[in-house]
């Protein structure tokens, strides 16, 4: 299997797929979640199934120059009565995966996680994956968690490793190499998160972890900057290469990929992990290319259970 | 006073105020740390003294195309002995200001915090201001603490904003904007250094911090995209257009600098703060650029005391 270099190149690789996609969107009335569906119903890979405010949904349409024919529009004005309708859909078959709109991740994510209706698998931790492509490194980034979890714990930082692996591996990446970033290369108890990392190499080294390269605890410089390693003096298997970064927590991945999001020109595409199907969840304030991404990475995914 | 708003030109203003700033130098047997002296040497605004292994740093001047005779030598091959005398020609008034050169920044901070013969000032926080450039931003970013604190209570994080106003004040931003940055800009239990932002601001509206104006939590975007408060719906008087970013830890900052200086094209000058003098400590992986705007740095510094 080629190895897919860049998320344009993911978009390519659904769209001549040939196959059709089908998304429930919750509360479906925000524009670039509108703009990113439009362009994938237009290329052929999703059929659309907006739910929320139609009157809004029909406005917006006219105002973003989207063909309301593109879409099949079911009129839930009331968000807690969209989310369950969209995961619904899914549960029950009727769509392939479900994104949400201009509703409170919590808000989503509860339907998401509900013990009976809800879509995760039995005890699976929900976690997320988002791959970053930045124009300065030669390759995709896939970091974790960079939405769910704000302090995952050991068993959580495993299931983030194994999510992202199982990820990249879909791109192309036989063997991943996975660094737990940390602001050291050391394990010193003042930073406990280093003492987890040491944790998960070991595990990693024990076959407790597969399919990957692990490493940490390692800081950015040696984790994706090859000419790092001489100067630190240090040796590791990342070698400044890293497909995969695995972040002590919420607020450090998020400051990470928001400071190249918006000063390095990065893009990205993001999914939910631990579901029957894919799940998808943006931020407001992510671009409009982003969501197109990220409804492209539900599909590959959808495409590959 | 006109405002600085590169790196460049804060090298430019240190020279031309012809004044000498007298650098003593730990462990100088380093080629990057060794370039950056030599060109603030040659460019008239820094007396160095070498103290470390002579032989190693002669080796050094010779493979870097560097005039030995620019330099004071000191024969100290013993990192400890030249640590201790670096910081005793501070303390005893034979020089300005010191620098971390090839010895682990536990030894060297030892040193510079020893009760009686360290250079810390009476009850005072240490820490690090980090001035960052980023050709995408439209001016420098004060950021704290990218090297000191681990994980900063809230009289540290307190220390951290004043630090940052005061170093952002003497490049003539009057009243800076300072973003306290986490994952959301929601006050939320279960990140519990939202709580202590709302604290902070809550300090500033009190007056208890002053000439600067405070807002957090904000998440990157907030802090420094102006376009995303109209998509967030969010009402902050930093506004995007934030000039100093405190962080939750070392992990969030240090991510978050290392992924810029690397994929944004970014260059640094960092100073230890909490300090009678100033005192240099640079990373081996930061770029000659970085530790020569650092040097700079400190030489205002000592200018303004």
């Amino acid at each position: 299997m080629e190895e897919i270099k860049s998320l344009g190149q993911l978009a390519e690789q659904v769209k001549a797929s040939g196959t059709k996609t089908r998304i429930a969107v919750a509360a479906a009335e925000d524009a670039h979640t509108l703009d990113a569906l439009g362009r994938a119903v237009k290329e052929g890979f999703v059929r659309a199934s907006l739910i929320g405010d139609k009157r809004r949904i029909e406005e917006l349409c006219a105002k973003e120059n989207l063909c309301q024919g593109d879409f099949e529009i079911i009129d839930r004005p009331d968000e807690t009565a969209a989310v369950n309708m969209a995961v619904q859909m899914v549960k029950t078959g009727n769509a392939d995966a479900v994104m949400k709109g201009l509703v409170s991740t919590d808000k989503f994510l509860k339907a998401v996680i509900h013990k009976e209706k809800g879509l995760l698998l039995p005890k699976a931790v929900m976690s997320h994956v988002c791959v970053l492509e930045i124009p300065a490194y030669r390759k995709l980034l896939f970091i974790s968690d960079t939405a769910v979890l704000p302090f995952p714990d050991l068993d959580q930082k495993a299931a983030m490793i194994n999510y992202c692996v199982n990820v990249a591996r879909g791109f192309g990446i036989e063997k991943p190499r996975v660094a737990l970033v940390s602001a050291t290369d050391k394990v010193i108890g003042a930073i406990p998160n280093t003492l987890e990392y040491a944790l998960l190499a070991k595990m990693a080294e024990r076959g407790q972890i597969k399919n990957c390269v692990i490493d940490g605890p390692l800081d950015i410089f040696l984790a994706c900057d090859p000419s790092s390693l001489a100067v630190k003096g240090v040796d590791t298997p990342i070698a400044g290469n890293a497909d995969i970064l695995i972040f002590p927590n919420l607020e450090c991945s998020n400051s990470f990929y928001k400071g190249l999001m918006l000063f390095a020109d990065g893009e990205l595409a993001g999914l939910i992990q631990g579901t029957q199907k894919p799940v998808i969840v943006m931020s407001r304030s992510e671009s409009a290319l982003s969501k197109y991404y990220s409804i492209a990475l539900a599909c590959k995914m959808a495409g590959e259970k």
